[in-house]
């Protein structure tokens, strides 16, 4: 990691998705750093919440069950906290289409609670808010760079694009340092791999552990991957960047491949296992987004962040943990 | 107008927000061509609602008084209409930043509630959504186009943009006709005029029929205006074209002026009367947007539409609206 651990040694940060897997993640690493950390996360089955994550370290953390939703709980926690990793939201495409009133209480109405509690309980906090690539949808040109039209091609999209102008807005209004990353094609240990509700990265782990073939949609579409250790490293500079208010970050990977390569370098990773290719079912197609991958030199030329850790060997140290856990995952 | 009277005779249009300053206007012209017009408008004090604004064709309309967030009246309604027109909105900065849950309210959720009843109810109708050129933010280039980055300075303008979202989303992936005009300063008869809720423009008639001195704030910042009757056109326009499902069209004005000029002009057409320029206080200067003006070549090309009643004489017309029915407005 390239934070300078002073930053957050003795600091109490608050996790909203903190059972889910970048917010375990996250955890582990700021207790390292000597944080005290409090997770919040409502555990609801769809999400990706899930108490194995803090499985061996769960004693270091104050871990509280409950909604982002309920707004006496998020005074409580909020009004105590230094920094506020805002991680929490429903990220599943088809959720939203299926049921958009509650992707809408989460990823905005939720949103605007939680900043109105720091506004008016605790305005000192630093917030760094878990933003999408998804909101961009289509692509006009490739990379992707922050100048980019916001598009979104589903109501997940639109309520997360909502919900991190929130976080901008509280910052240009009310000067509370906030800031917003937009992730990427996220993967590494803890994720969900029970379905492709969180990633399709997800599912390909189960597959292959199971010893079926992975289900590959498309196949040539080029995307790009961050193993969550380097998404960690992104969260933890903005969040010690005192000029990163106001600001949105892409993040990215640095190895661009198609579904198939991807597809294909977990095989021969596992050195075993196979994939099939599948037409996108109409209704997909009216939602399907082509290629993508992201122009990150925003967010490196302010903190200095860049991926580290490679393809090749996240998705090695990816399958390594889910061969040891899948049990606890499935 | 430059409509063909025939798309309308006979139809059935629903005007959300109905007895409003855009809404009403909308509806005497919809009967003149001939149209079945319901109106739906829950006469919330705060917003632009009045039912003075359809004195003398008020028994050629159904009129039916109801929130948009009232699901169950939404679908009776909706049910039966060729056309929505979808007016009704919460349009106040202040109020959004006072209390933004109303306003999530009434431009998210409601709005998503009338996609889904449209979805589930009735398919074949043709929308168009009333969005609002605030949503761009402070601009980054004049005159701006639908390219320009949406980048929303207040809640209002976050949820306005969800709201427009929504709209495109459903045409793009459930085939429901829908398409949104970002409208700039509209003013003309039967605008609120109370206080500047709606638009300051209402204020500035209401100071300088009671005689008080126009207050303007800043007053070198250019802004772009339409008369109401040129947004009917493009509202009629948008919704007699087979080609404006998803689409997103600006529209603005062609005499660019700044708030001093436009308040030298009323004075002038007054005859009488004067201003006041004011520095703008502290708070304000955050989310203060400088200059703004619109490109409006996109919905020009697409489909005919120009402004065409110049500022001098539209806002004669509001004047003389105005000193006869002043009292019916305060």
């Amino acid at each position: 990691m390239g934070v300078d651990a002073s930053h957050f040694s003795g600091s109490r940060a608050l996790i909203t998705g903190g059972l889910g897997f970048i917010g375990s993640n996250l955890a582990h690493t700021l207790l390292k750093l000597g944080a005290k950390v409090t997770l919040i996360d409502s555990l609801i089955p769809e999400y990706g919440g899930n108490s194995f994550n803090v499985d061996g370290f769960a004693d270091q953390l104050n871990i509280n069950i409950s909604d982002v939703r309920d707004v006496h709980s998020m005074q409580h926690l909020v009004s105590s906290a230094d920094y506020l990793f805002n991680l929490a939201g429903q990220t599943s495409h088809m959720d939203s289409m299926e049921d958009p009133f509650t992707d809408l209480d989460i990823n905005c109405t939720a949103q605007l609670s939680i900043l109105e509690t720091c506004r008016t309980h605790n305005p000192k906090i630093r917030i760094v808010f878990a933003s999408t690539r998804q909101i961009y949808g289509k692509p006009d040109y490739l990379p992707v760079d922050e100048e980019h039209l916001v598009r979104p091609v589903d109501v997940n999209g639109i309520n997360k694009a909502a919900g991190e102008w929130y976080h901008i807005l509280y910052n240009n209004v009310y000067d509370i340092h906030s800031c917003a990353l937009r992730l990427t094609n996220t993967y590494g240990p803890r994720m969900r791999v029970k379905d492709a509700r969180q990633t399709f990265v997800g599912l390909w782990i189960r597959q292959i552990l199971e010893q079926q073939p992975i289900q590959v949609w498309g196949g040539e579409q080029l995307r790009d991957f961050n193993y969550v250790d380097d998404v960690i490293d992104a969260l933890l500079r903005v969040a010690a960047d005192n000029n990163s208010g106001g600001q949105i970050y892409n993040l990215g990977g640095d190895q661009i491949v198609t579904l198939r390569e991807l597809a294909e370098t977990l095989v021969t990773i596992e050195g075993g296992g196979s994939y099939e290719v599948k037409e996108f079912p109409e209704e997909r197609k009216k939602i399907d987004i082509g290629d993508y991958y992201s122009d990150w030199k925003k967010i490196n030329k302010d903190t200095g962040w860049q991926p580290r850790i490679s393809l090749a060997k996240g998705l090695e140290q990816t399958l390594s943990y889910y061969k040891n856990n899948l049990s606890q995952y499935i």
